[in-house]
């Protein structure tokens, strides 16, 4: 086990959940464990709002267990914070003591406005979206954040969540429309309150686990083909479609219900109520789900302040470096490979050889940074074993979508098996995206036989005309009978995919002791 | 890049082979590269068997870009070896003293019966077969051998390949059936210089480049499943089946079968007639193709001799350990949880619960030790990687369908689940290999919950009958509310999968400082 582990423990209204962080050596994080028990604190309040007996000792009895695998991985720093069953519980004080006693963790009790500035935190560094509402909907409370160029403006907690609304109005299941309505009449009346939220026509961005089912019904529903959350798209009036699904079937029925898992299916319908009020307030232009919370936010907000930053400058870039860290891959080669297909792809845009499209860099910034990931794996079936990785490491700051199309690059042989490969992610792509793979995929493959010593033998590369003819000019002190051996296929696939012959050149630098 | 890294290079009659390896802490070998080229140095033999200075030429050409690539990854040593071609070359003297000239290295030329005895050392340390032919088809010569009880019995080398065959019998393509049956009169007739070859009657395992092509291309034909050739199994009869298919067709249209490639279009008719007398003439029960041969054989020596050992006793479990620790696995953790569940195996083995069956055994091993091998990918969708990365990791001493057994008893969550995942590899599933996989695959789950602190927190289980009722019984110093918690599901799929109740009792052990 690594040697520094830190954890966070969040006493939520609905569960309690462990994760266990380890420091990378870039001020990264990367998630090792995770545990979750389900609890509904929010059910132990009594009509004096004092949490129960009952339910002060199932809490002490979780919290006992997770602290027991804190101090099996040796974990140095546990952050325990409680959220809306807690700020309302008026034996609150003794609790945390008897939970200090029991565990030796002092838990801090955060105000409803911190929690929703950390669902914030937790997304702005997650996701490249600029302008948006975060929403996180618990068990007690939900908390709301309006963003714009990735600053917060406003952010609030209101006392509905789902446990407690399920509590109050969702007497019955399959529960009628018109307490549906009256339902959302209390929602719809307390956002009010809030004005600012009222047609901000943005992105809503979905935290905490009403937000994940409902993403999941969805995935299931459609097949999607990867089995991602984080950053999941869906149309704001299909979340309606789906609570209305969900509150037209009586408990039993919706175990049947693909994604959606046995302790939510009675507080789905308020949860998803809350979600489709704010969705509605916003006029939402999008729904997209968040997999990072509030743990997240916490841990982020660390690691900002360790880098001495408010916000990631560069999610993608410091995801991508927490992958080549967590795979070991060899990140001086990575980054040289990614020099020489970028000084390649810009040569060829000037040439006006590919459309404009600044989503060409990104994906070929991915792929050409983690394209080793698969020889991790086993150095037979390489490509494979990136296109499968490239799918499933958790890289933060891109859509589905650029995954998608990255992993192809990275995996580049040919169009035929390219076609193969893409087949299922259908809907994910656009007509020319198969050729835009094959080409950039040429130029990674062909990078990567330049580096093939991962010495950067080759230290640069540049597309001139010479007489008419097409040269890719490269600048080394050395020879290179191995580059330009291994370079010999990808310059065929060149000539197909970009439809013009290329040849290469050396330009020897000075100093050159192999001439 | 990891410190001590060892190559072989592998100069042969039809290609020049890389393969650089690091050296594992366990005595053990993980392959980090390997670059070919198809150099057919057979081919540049003149009248009087001098190379000609063409043929030097290229090969120096080839040897020099190896070792720029060995150069590159500071290889500490450099195994250089030759075969035929090198042991019939009139000039071979001043052309291994060229290569010493150039590259540094000096070059073995081997014997053929070293060769052989090398293609049976790799066979025998990768491949469960205790008695066996191997047969390794070179470009000049190939190698045969027999084995028994896993011990060397016979070797020779006859120096007919795919490439001299091919040069001096296959003149046209399609080759008629006549000329076919006069190549193959050939064979047989050198064949026959070996009388204990005649009627064996036991595996025949093919080496080298036309057995991999050979598989390859059933494995097309039959769209098999999994991406692995090592240990791929055919009858005997597939192979004379092939043999006529590439025969009869004109060279252009070779190229359009699936699994052959390019390069060895022309000689693959030569190099499976080969492949078919030597099947024939020990009337092979069966045909499996190693993807280990020379290479592998010098290094497993090497390895042996480290070890002090003559052969690997347990092929398995040293390739189980090459790979925990090339993924950095918890290796008490995984021992621990085999051994617990192995202990509630053998108690329902003793109860009779389960047919006698000792593939039991080895699936629980296999799927117990690697467990853990999703989370090194991402913690989410842990049970899709351990599937994924079951099938792929080089895994030796097991079957095909070994291996998918194990995997999905790795990755079991739920029957419906592992169903589904399963139906793909139908063809290497018998009837009640699910409900073995279901049952196996909870007790591995109820063995990961008892240990998921990774502290051997419980130090043993039995499953005793108590009052009719069935029991199992922990032995711990501590205080287990975690581990019950996370059993409890687990019981539930018990229940399930053997229709029986159970319940978890501890016995607490002398000295428990939590009771």
């Amino acid at each position: 086990m690594p040697d520094e582990l830190k954890a966070v423990i969040d006493l939520g209204s609905n569960s309690v959940r462990l994760v266990i962080y380890q420091q990378g050596p870039h001020g990264t994080g990367q998630e090792v464990d995770n545990l979750k028990q389900t609890v509904r604190l929010s059910n132990h309040l009594d009509e004096n709002n004092n949490i129960s007996d009952k339910g002060i000792s199932v809490t002490l009895a979780v919290l006992r267990q997770f602290q027991q695998l804190c101090q099996a991985y040796q974990v140095t720093e546990v952050i325990g914070v409680a959220t809306q069953a807690m700020r309302i519980a008026a034996n609150r004080d003794a609790f945390l003591e008897q939970i200090f006693d029991a565990t030796g963790i002092r838990f801090q009790v955060l105000p409803g406005t911190e929690e929703a500035r950390y669902g914030y935190l937790a997304v702005v560094n997650s996701l490249a979206i600029p302008e948006g509402v975060t929403v996180d909907i618990g068990g007690g409370s939900t908390e709301i954040a309006y963003f714009r160029d990735r600053k917060l403006v406003h952010h609030v907690s209101i006392p509905y969540g789902a446990v407690s609304l399920t509590r109050e109005y969702v007497r019955s299941n399959p529960l009628p429309a018109k307490e549906l309505k009256a339902l959302e009449n209390v929602i719809s009346e307390r956002l009010s309150q809030h004005p600012w939220l009222e047609g901000l026509r943005c992105p809503v961005i979905g935290l905490g686990g009403t937000a994940r089912s409902v993403a999941r019904i969805h995935q299931r529903q459609h097949h999607y083909p990867l089995q991602l959350l984080h950053g999941y798209e869906m149309w704001p009036l299909e979340v309606t479609t789906i609570l209305d699904m969900v509150r037209s079937l009586p408990l039993d029925k919706r175990s049947d219900i693909a994604g959606l898992s046995q302790d939510r299916s009675d507080i789905i319908v308020a949860g998803s109520a809350i979600l489709d009020q704010v969705l509605k307030r916003v006029e939402a232009t999008q729904f997209v789900i968040s997999n990072k919370g509030l743990r997240d936010g916490i841990l982020v907000e660390k690691v900002l302040q360790t880098l001495k930053l408010d916000i990631l400058p560069d999610i993608l870039m410091y995801s991508i470096e927490n992958i080549q860290d967590h795979f070991r891959l060899n990140r001086k080669h990575a980054f040289h490979v990614w020099n020489l297909s970028s000084q390649m792809l810009n040569a060829i845009m000037k040439l006006g050889w590919l459309p404009e499209n600044r989503d060409l860099n990104r994906w070929l910034q991915v792929a050409a940074l983690l394209h080793d990931l698969g020889r991790t794996v086993s150095i037979y079936n390489v490509r494979s074993h990136t296109f499968y990785l490239l799918l499933q490491v958790p890289l933060l700051g891109v859509s589905h979508r650029d995954r998608v199309i990255a992993a192809a690059i990275a995996s580049y042989k040919t169009t035929k098996q390219t076609t193969v490969a893409l087949a299922e992610y259908q809907e994910l792509l656009g007509d020319d995206d198969i050729s835009l793979v094959a080409q950039l995929g040429t130029l990674l493959g062909l990078a990567r036989a330049l580096d093939r010593t991962e010495t950067s033998a080759v230290e640069s590369v540049d597309l001139v005309s010479v007489k008419g003819n097409q040269v890719l000019r490269l600048r080394s002190r050395q020879t290179l009978d191995l580059e330009f051996n291994l370079a010999a296929e990808w310059l065929k696939k060149w000539k197909k995919v970009f439809q013009r012959e290329v040849r290469l050149e050396v330009e020897q630098v000075a100093h050159s002791e192999n001439v």
